[in-house]
């Protein structure tokens, strides 16, 4: 595996691990602003998608849409955000992001300033994982 | 085609379109915050990638990717973020932004708050048109 020397992405799992085949991980951001947002990350140290072989963008990416599939079965949110920024840490990472009409940021990104105190929501996060291994298993995202 | 009423990326190409086949457009987003940003337009009005079919999904990434390998070779940023959010336009965009360290935003995302005044930096739009072009004849993305 490519690592590097001080990226959080290479010495931590960045979050609750809830999927892990032999080249990524998807874990559930127990920090993020916004409740029930996943991750999909990349293990080897690797920043862009078109550093990447065809092949592997396409593994990442069937995990990514499994990932939103299982994001919507569970939630069932109004919206889906995806984003492969790694301005901070440029080890590639997609955020799978629920957002709802009545969230902080709605219509705005969730990066933005809020716009409004939302409820708090409960993520079920075994719904999550049993949700993606569905998915996964009837091939959804391949 | 699928359209809704209303929507501007049903109404309109949504930018200066610089490629087009069957089922998506490129477009240099003018108006964006950020100089150098192409959005990869589905031509269709759909809200999610879950919603297409796996095909869809993959030559909709495919354009995402060729995209990101011109702006790459036309720009050569420091980053590449991709985004698909669709907040406000449910109607499938993905973002590929060309990020410098000096930029106005940089490290946060381009919605955040800007930290500083950027330089002006000029985009030569028929550089990634031909980058583009090269980077498709290439099967790069494919």
């Amino acid at each position: 595996m490519i690592t590097k020397v001080g990226c959080p992405l290479c010495t931590s799992d960045g979050g609750q691990v809830i999927y892990r085949d032999g080249g990524c991980r998807v874990v559930i951001a127990e920090e993020a602003v916004q409740t029930g947002v996943c991750r999909v990350i990349l293990d080897d140290h690797v920043a862009e998608m078109t550093d990447l072989s065809v092949e592997r963008r396409g593994h990442l990416m069937a995990l990514v849409f499994a990932t939103e599939a299982a994001v919507r079965a569970a939630l069932h949110p109004d919206k889906v955000n995806l984003a492969s920024l790694g301005n901070q840490v440029p080890h590639l990472h997609w955020h799978v992001i629920p957002r709802f009409y009545d969230d902080a940021h709605f219509p705005d990104p969730i990066w933005a300033s809020p716009r409004r105190t939302a409820r708090a929501r409960r993520i079920d996060t075994e719904t999550i994982r049993r949700s993606l291994r569905d998915t996964l298993a009837g091939g959804e995202g391949s």
